[in-house]
């Protein structure tokens, strides 16, 4: 098999892209969030909460991925952002030239905080830079204590690591300190946000922390 | 990009492939399932929970697909059949060249029913197939009413459809109806099972149903 090879090859490709989207972020003083998941995290939902708490003082526009829908854009859209969609076609991923044709169509001179909401998918995205300040990995305590140790990179490269649903956890055989010492053994400086969506829990703490990296970005 | 004729030729490999290992499983007269699901959806439990049902009365053995790690081919060891792991080394997906490698490892002479639990990733897998009679979703209702349509591929090629942590469902905002609705939509001819594993529901009618295959296959 010459997938390894392939994969190589699309990665330089990738490479070079980001680091045009990345200049060209860095010159707008524009906080980007790459957030990634498995499907069913609760990441779009996560975002409605966000952009509800931000959108008063932060300029705030999103890039949806999805394989074939535009399910989530439309609920982002209804929050009152500028969102543009990318359908993948199938893809298991965002790329970096997809993110440069998306940011062909956003007023970025209008943009605080760019939140890219990959693919539901925990294992590919991670490996696609797409010119983000920071990578977010979204997961729920539903999905099982080891889901940092299976699927490493998307922990091992996320500054920030969400743990959803919390408000389910003690339906759960969830093994929170297991879940703690995973993705520190992987990551040691991640930061961890708890947060449940139904609960309104963690939330204000993760906007404003979020919120100083934009004031931060936009002093820089 | 080129990305979409590197996975029409990656594929067409597959296909040659696919069907050599489709063959000698026919000869053998294995029932072969393709497991797939997102990560955390409760798979491998519901394989631990398979195996104890039937292995008084069938041959059973795993091939264990993971990124990196063996945690789960532990656990299925201990429930005391052959079980072979693949690690992909970060890949998305197994293939046929992965799942040709791992019946090397297997006595085929002594399977009537073989499980391929592919890597947690709701996209991807679904694009190869492996050798297998018949492709399974696991869903859980914590994933959310809309994964089928926004992760199609996996529900229309699926024969089988598995809605696990039912227990969980009354804690949710999961649309039943809707879920329905949405898999026959995309394949008519799905079967869909209930399952829990915390509360034992549903686990047996599924075994029976895979009881018949197995024994529909070997009688053929």
């Amino acid at each position: 098999m010459s997938a390894i090879k392939v994969v190589t090859s699309i990665l330089k490709a990738n490479d070079e892209i980001n680091s045009l989207n990345k200049k060209m972020l860095d010159e707008k003083k524009i906080y980007v969030l790459n957030v990634m998941s498995s499907p069913g995290s609760g990441k779009t939902t996560i975002l409605e909460k966000i952009i509800s708490k931000l959108q008063a003082d932060i300029k705030i526009a999103v890039i949806e991925g999805d394989p074939y829908t535009s399910i989530d854009a439309q609920r982002i859209e209804a929050k009152g952002v500028p969102v543009v969609q990318i359908n993948t076609g199938g893809a298991c991923h965002l790329d970096a030239n997809m993110i440069k044709n998306a940011m062909d169509n956003l007023n970025l001179n209008e943009i605080e905080l760019l939140i890219v909401e990959n693919v539901g998918n925990l294992v590919c995205p991670a490996e696609f830079d797409v010119g983000e300040d920071i990578k977010v990995t979204v997961m729920s305590t539903t999905e099982g204590t080891y889901k940092p140790l299976k699927c490493p990179l998307a922990f091992e490269k996320s500054g920030l690591v969400i743990l959803n649903k919390i408000d389910l956890v003690k339906y759960t055989n969830f093994d929170m300190d297991e879940f703690y010492k995973s993705v520190k053994s992987l990551n040691e400086k991640a930061i961890i946000f708890e947060t449940s969506c139904t609960q309104d829990l963690g939330l204000a703490e993760l906007c404003s922390w979020l919120k100083n990296k934009v004031r931060e970005k936009r002093n820089d």
